[in-house]
């Protein structure tokens, strides 16, 4: 009565996806946060969240609570949120202020700005304890693109290979990313979005652009070739051209702000892409740069920060920012709305094999074969 | 210093319930989603909330979403809620308006009325993507009562030997349900329950009346031998005789609305009620229908849906229902309350081997014994 | 690039706490409410709770809900609180009035005061069912220093061994308690604390005053000694002397309230805590006993119910007790904001094999070996 239309083969031109297992599942979440979050580097703050010695925000890489903070010269430092005593979390939010030390609300253990146990009651009479060996213990940091990255692997992998040979995969060369300067930029306005769907179909949504011309009309509208369904990363250093009435990439095509002087003649009008796996995006058009990190919390819940940057004078110069950004917000708010109301099939029988991707997707497979080796790793 | 009295054998008079495990084990429950909820027929929607063709309702059939609607034609179709592209829900909630297809609102994927698939972007492109084998899968559906009843198997059991059979256990045979022309009623009220309590708890209470004289003291005055404890559902084709007061079917006794014109003289002041494992209960009077479906949600959590169903003149006319429709819905909330507060022991170790049914009980375990084997096959 | 420093072996100063897992681990709590808090005596309620014959109040003694009440000769009673026939609960809350049975609201399975079924209907008709064989279920119980102490395991341990055991340890005999009287005192208030924290992270902190200067500056105040560290329950019999301006053992060390008359002069300016495991913290002080009892819900919620206990006369005569409960109320707070900010640390990688105890806290070491033992036997 019933016919197991699944048990035909794919016909050539759909590829499957990963099982909705995949995107349900608590042990291979666990298993994520482990072999993905927790190894890879990870994008955790803006550099001027934390701009003066001492200034700190404590963000969740993987499973863990890290404080990212500078010592007394100004530079990055991270440690585990633990208290080498008893374990008390050290800090909690953020001080844009800054402080001297470190120290445990719990018994008053203190340590210096590089993470150094400094002092501690009693400490003078434990002359057998190191104070290098119970310092804060240390996350691995680097400054690129004006954010600090993490990494709380034990053996950091090389953040050349890794987050710059994204960038080369996308763009060819780092240069052409360096034309924009990203870290000499200021935050015009930052959103958080709460999506209840896993993080892999967030990343899935981003690398395909078969559904911009459902639910995307004002993007399709500054991008005309995105209701063609090409996707801007599908190839090395491709960018999707404006429109031809339009002005700027702002909601209704008007006037944008000032372009970010490096760029070139051939980016002027356009727009790239990249996603930096495990967990940014990076859009970049002539006069700023909207940053999204991602912070999975379980198998069906993430936290997006995504940040709109312009030249400092732009922003210094409180000029309405509210065309320029309300395009990509928009464009968030229907891409996360998307994911969400495809979480709940992830658990259906029907999806038990997966789903397809047509040839405008087939590029996602490539991130489906990077997701099946880093658990198998 | 404590005895142990479980280990005191149960005397004749006694049997036992299932183990307390039964009603709280997660794998349990999962194991019922799968090998009943999902296995057999499942009354999902009354037929008149999906009225016209694209008419639809979307509700939840064991761990699976199901769109139940209806064809060009006004035939009763029901589909898995999942896009056999990348998984989005294809429906919310419901629209009694009716549309003309089902489109994804991710990629635009579009389907008829009978699920097929009929366009896509670049669909075209894909001449070797069957129309047929990627539509929405299929679920079995039959019209009975009114109701639009579902079953998310590969392979449905037979509806007139799993459903039917139901009613002729009971009643001796379904001519004596045919007799109340449930699919001719109209719906009068409908009142959705939140119970926290396992699906079990419920259905057992519905099938004893031992507790008619402690918890329900409006309708043993309707219904005096109840006061004794006799299920209405022991007997084959037994009916509760209203008392010699009594004019109707009503909270206070008082007379009722227009009899059903198929009623005999034998049910015309009787009650009788039917349950159809595993997530139904009628209640027949010879005014109205109550009608209750179940959806398990957890195993100590389940929504229950009841209808009070009149004849549409009844309805139409605008008559003050409230004497009538509270009579059971003060039953539904004395029953549900009281499973509620069973619940919490279940996990006791007093309860750990289960209590005990009284002979008023007994056949209560026929339940028990139909649950284990539907699981353990 | 980063040091595994905790591959380094501890220097003597310094013992290792539990692993973190043992204050997260789902598994190690269910085990814990199995061995420990369902096999020990557990302080249930105070006796004036149920001050009549039929007063009673529910509680969580592990996993089991429990009815504390008294029979008619005003013996001190307990049951597992679930009906022998189909397990609803009998009781909830509580009811200081008092009543002549337990019925249970469902089929009406009545109990006397000794638990013994009294009735049900039909009753007559099952001579074969044994009353006093499907009675509720008896719970050991105890009456010592005014509260009532239960265990619900079916061979409870020796009271003497195991609760006076604890007092012994640490006062030396049993009599220094005894001359605080503590069941003949009122309660003057009491307070309810919900604390997001593993139950174990709230013993350890009871159990040492290493944090006292950090975060007790109030109690320092009045307990110079604290400043230094030394714990109070560190040596036999040693209580912490108040400070040479101090009047009372209130928050601004101005006088308290009337002496508890059997407290002898070496006792009448010190401070004296014992910790009877697994749920007990027993504060005294020349004018009131400050009580604590923690019901454990999960790993990392307890709830911690805390009495303030003074002579008859001083709460009968409404003198204003502010200054005097004030003191340990704000204690209470800090150690419990602390306890709560050390959870979330259990589950680092940094916490994997736990934290370290300072000299002051070795004793701790102590309560880790009790926990692991009752585990593992």
């Amino acid at each position: 009565m019933i016919i197991d239309q699944l048990a035909t083969p794919l016909p050539g031109s759909l590829l499957s996806t990963l099982p909705g297992s995949a995107y349900t599942d608590a042990a291979i979440f666990a298993s994520e946060q482990e072999k993905i979050f927790e190894k890879m580097w990870f994008c955790a703050v803006r550099a001027s969240d934390v701009a003066v010695p001492g200034a700190f925000r404590t963000i969740a890489v993987g499973r863990e609570s890290v404080i990212v903070s500078r010592n007394r010269k100004g530079k990055a430092r991270a440690f585990f949120n633990v208290c080498r005593h008893r374990g008390m979390q050290i800090c909690s939010g953020e001080d844009s202020a800054g402080r001297r030390t470190f120290q445990c609300g719990y018994h008053a253990w203190t340590y210096d700005l590089d993470g150094v146990l400094i002092a501690a009651p009693n400490l003078t009479k434990m002359p057998d304890v190191d104070r290098a060996d119970h310092g804060l213990r240390r996350v691995a940091v680097r400054e690129w693109l004006g954010y600090i990255w993490v990494c709380v692997a034990d053996e950091p992998p090389s953040f050349d290979e890794t987050v710059l040979g994204e960038v080369v995969d996308r763009l060819g060369e780092v240069s052409n990313l360096d034309r924009y300067a990203v870290d000499t930029l200021a935050i015009g306005r930052r959103i958080v979005y709460d999506v209840k769907a896993n993080w892999k179909l967030i990343i899935e949504n981003f690398m395909e652009c078969y559904h911009c011309a459902t639910i995307h009309p004002e993007l399709t509208e500054v991008l005309p070739e995105f209701a063609d369904g090409l996707a801007a990363q599908a190839f090395v250093n491709h960018g999707a051209e404006f429109g031809a009435e339009i002005k700027g990439f702002t909601i209704d095509g008007s006037v944008g702000h000032d372009l970010l002087p490096g760029v070139g003649a051939d980016q002027a009008r356009k727009y790239y892409a990249i996603t930096v796996k495990p967990q940014v995006f990076i859009n970049m058009v002539p006069d700023h740069i909207i940053f999204h990190r991602m912070y999975p919390v379980s198998p069906d819940h993430t936290i997006v920060e995504c940040d709109w940057l312009y030249l400092p004078g732009v922003v210094e110069s409180g000029q309405d920012l509210t065309a320029s950004v309300e395009l990509f917000h928009r464009v968030n708010s229907q891409d996360f709305d998307a994911c969400e109301r495809t979480q709940p099939a992830m658990s259906s029988r029907v999806y038990r094999d997966g789903g397809v991707l047509v040839p405008a997707e087939h590029h996602i497979a490539l991130f489906h074969v990077w997701q099946q080796r880093m658990l198998t790793t």
